[in-house]
C-alpha cells in the first residue's frame, strides 16, 4: 500500500537506539549513576562559547528577513568563501567557493551526494566496519553496497582486497577516518596506496571512480599529526563534512558537500549535488546556522575532555586484558568481544550494566564500540564493572 | 556518467529563479526604486519579536549539549506535544502527537511524504495551477504526476475533472490553500464535495487514496473565516505543513508532517514516514528551531502589511481593468495576462520594468502570478507601471 522498504526503514530501530531506550528503563530502575551507558555518539561537550555568542549577535544585529529568508539554495555566498578561504589556509588545499554546497548535516551531504552521483545499480565499495546508515542511503539512492573488511588488528583499509572489488559499475568509494566506529585514522601511505589503486582503475574501466570522504570527525583527532585532505590526494573526490562533532551541534543540521575543482567535469558534479539536493527537498541549510559558521571557523569543543576519556578507558581496558583497537581520534573505543558472538557478549555486559554496541551493527562480527562521548566521571565508575565482565569470562 | 535527471534539476533553474536574477542586474542598472519586482514568494515582513526572543532565551538558559543536541528523529516530545495541542484547540481536530513527524521545512514535509506512501508507478493528482516543484519532488519519488485543471475562473479545484482523472494507480490528490500561485482558498462546499468523490474511489478501488494537504499558507488567510483544517473532513489525510510564512523564517528550515489519527492504518503510515525521512538523510528538524515552537505557536507576522498590498494590489489592477483572481489568502495575486502567451506577455511587461512570473511555470496558461510580499512602497511606484502596461495592449 505504502512504500514497504520505507516502512521497513521506520520500524527496525537501530539496535544502537534500542540499547539507547533500554538505557533509559534500566537508569529509571536502578538510579542513572549505576548505568554505564556508552551506546550513542552524541556530543557530551558543549558547544565552544563563541557559538552561542555569535547566534545571539546575528539575532541582535541582522535585519529579520535577511537573518531569516531564504539563502540561495547552494548557501551563502560570503559563508562559502569563509569556509573555502578557510580550508585552503588549513589544509593547503585549493578548494573553491563554487563548488561547496552547505547541507543539513553530513546525513544529508551523503544522500545528496550518493543521488547525485549514483545511476541504478552502481556500485559504491564501503570498507567495515562502517556506519550503518550509509547502507540505508546508498540503497535509497539505488546503489549497491559492496563491503569490504579493513585489514585485521589496524582497522585501517585493505587496499588490495579493495582493488578485487573494483569492478566496471563501481561509481565510488566511500572512506570515513577518524572512524566511526574504530575511531583510527588512515595514515598517509594507505592514503596513497587506496588513491593508486583507484587511479589505475579509473584508467582500466574509462570512468571516474570518485573518492567519498565523509569526515564529521576530521577535528576530533589526538595523534598531532595534521589531517591529510583527501582533495590533495585524489583528483576525483567529494568531501562530506558536518558542524556536529567539532562545534557539539548535532542537533542542528548544519554542514556541507565540497566537489574537488580538480574532479573531472566538476562544475557538472556540482550541478548534479544541486539537482539531488532540490529533489530531495534541501531547500537550503538553516539559515542563521550558516551565518554562524564564518565566524566559528577553527573553533572547536573542549577536545581535550574526549582525549583525556580515550586514555582513561584505553589504558584502564588494556590493563584488565582487553584487546583494544588504538584509537587516533573520533569518539569511539572498538574492542575485541570476549566470544565470538558480540551480540552475546554485549548481553553478558548488560548484566555489568555495561551497554555497549556490537560490532555487527557496523557489517563485522566480534568486536564491540564504546562511545567515550560520556561524562569522565562515569568512565571512572565503570571500570569495575568492565573489570568484573572480563573475569567472568577467564574464570 | 553522473545522474542525468539530477544534473538537468540543477542546471535549469526556474524561471522564478531567473527572473529575480535579471531583477538583481537590472537593478544595478537602473536603480533599485524603478524596478517592480514582483517574482519571489520570500516573506517581507519580520518574524514576530517573540521569535527572536525566544531564540534568545534558550540559547542563554539551556544546557548546550540539550539545546544543540540530537532530538528524536520525529522530533521532541514536548515540542510535539504543544503542536498537537494548538492545533486540537484552534481547529476543533483530534489530532495525535505520536503521529507528528517534525520536518526541515515544507518542501521535506512534502518529499518525505511522497517517499513513504509512493510505490514506482503510482499517480498522484495535482491541480493546476501549482507549485512547480511538486512535479521534481513526486517523480524522484517514483511517482506520476496527473495535471488536473481548476475551474476557469474561481480556480477552485475542479471535483468533476479530478474524478475522471482517478484511476486504480491513485495513491494521493494533493491540495494546497490558500494557493500558490493563485492565492485562493477553497469553500467548505467544494472541499466536502472532493472528499466525497476520494472516498466513492477508495471505495471503488478497494485502497486509500490519500488526501495530502501542503499548507504552509495556512495562516495567511484574509477572508475572515476559520481555516478549514483538512484532518475534519476526510480520515486518510495527511498535513505537510511549515512555519516558514506564518513566522517569516523560510531560511530556517522548519516544518511538520502530521497524520490524521483516523488514517487507514495511521500509525504504519507514520512509520513509513520515519523511514523516508531517515533514507533521504534528515536526521531530526534543527533543534533550536523546534524548541522555538512552543513559545510562539498562534503568533504570526504582522500580516496587515501582506493585506494592505492585497487590496492596493487588487484595487488598482481591478480599476485598470485587469482581470484578476480575487485571492482570500497567501500572497500571491493571479491576473489574466493581455495576450494569449503569458510568457510573450511578461516579457513584454519588463520593458515597464516589471517582473512577474508567467503561469506556465505553474502548470496553467495565460495568467501571471504577482508576489505581494514586497514593500509597500514599491507597490505604489509600480501602479503606473502597470497602467502602462495595460495601456500599449489597448491601443
Amino acid at each position: 500500500m505504502y512504500n514497504k522498504k520505507m516502512y521497513e526503514l521506520g520500524t527496525k530501530p537501530s539496535a544502537i537506539r534500542n540499547l539507547f531506550e533500554y538505557g533509559k528503563i534500566r537508569k529509571s530502575q536502578i538510579g542513572s549513576d549505576n548505568v554505564f551507558d556508552f551506546s550513542l555518539g552524541n556530543p557530551s561537550v558543549p558547544c565552544p562559547e563563541i557559538v552561542n555568542q555569535t547566534l545571539i549577535d546575528l539575532i541582535n544585529n541582522t535585519e529579520s528577513t535577511k537573518l531569516h529568508g531564504y539563502t540561495s539554495a547552494v548557501g551563502d555566498d560570503g559563508v562559502r568563501c569563509a569556509i573555502c578561504d578557510y580550508l585552503n589556509k588549513t589544509y593547503a588545499a585549493n578548494v573553491d567557493k563554487n563548488l561547496i554546497y552547505l547541507t543539513v548535516g553530513a546525513a544529508a551531504s551523503l544522500t545528496i551526494t550518493f543521488n547525485a552521483i549514483l545511476n541504478p545499480g552502481d556500485e559504491v565499495v564501503v570498507i567495515a566496519p562502517f556506519f550503518p546508515e550509509y547502507q540505508v542511503f546508498i540503497e535509497k539512492a539505488n546503489g549497491k553496497v559492496v563491503v569490504v573488511q579493513s585489514e585485521e588488528n589496524t582497522f585501517l583499509p585493505d587496499v588490495l582486497k579493495i582493488k578485487e572489488k573494483i569492478t566496471s559499475r563501481t561509481k565510488a568509494v566511500l572512506i570515513n577516518y577518524p572512524n566511526n566506529p574504530t575511531g583510527v585514522m588512515i595514515d598517509e601511505v594507505t592514503l596513497k596506496a587506496l588513491c593508486n589503486v583507484l587511479k589505475e582503475k579509473e584508467i582500466e574501466y574509462g570512468h571516474p571512480i570518485y573518492l567519498i570522504s565523509d569526515e564529521p570527525y576530521r577535528e576530533l583527532l589526538y595523534n598531532n599529526k595534521p589531517y591529510l585532505f583527501i582533495t590533495n590526494y585524489y583528483n576525483n573526490t567529494v568531501v562530506c563534512y558536518s558542524f556536529s562533532k567539532s562545534l557539539s551541534l548535532p542537533g542542528e543540521r548544519i554542514g556541507y558537500v565540497l566537489v574537488n575543482p580538480s574532479c573531472k567535469n566538476a562544475k557538472d558534479v556540482f550541478f548534479t549535488i544541486c539537482g539531488a539536493a532540490r529533489a530531495l527537498g534541501f531547500v537550503c541549510a538553516p539559515a542563521l546556522f550558516q551565518y554562524m559558521i564564518p565566524n566559528c571557523l577553527g573553533y572547536t569543543s573542549d577536545l581535550k575532555v574526549y582525549e583525556l576519556n580515550r586514555d582513561l578507558l584505553y589504558n584502564n581496558l588494556t590493563n584488565i586484558g582487553y584487546d583494544v583497537v588504538k584509537p587516533d581520534g573520533a569518539f569511539y573505543l572498538f574492542v575485541k568481544a570476549l566470544e565470538a558472538d558480540a551480540n552475546k557478549f554485549c548481553e553478558t555486559a548488560k548484566e555489568f550494566e555495561l551497554l555497549i554496541v556490537p560490532s555487527d551493527s557496523f557489517g563485522c562480527s566480534g568486536y564491540i564500540r564504546i562511545s567515550y562521548c560520556v561524562d569522565t566521571e562515569m568512565i571512572k565508575r565503570s571500570i569495575s564493572s568492565f573489570k568484573a565482565l572480563y573475569d567472568k569470562y577467564m574464570e
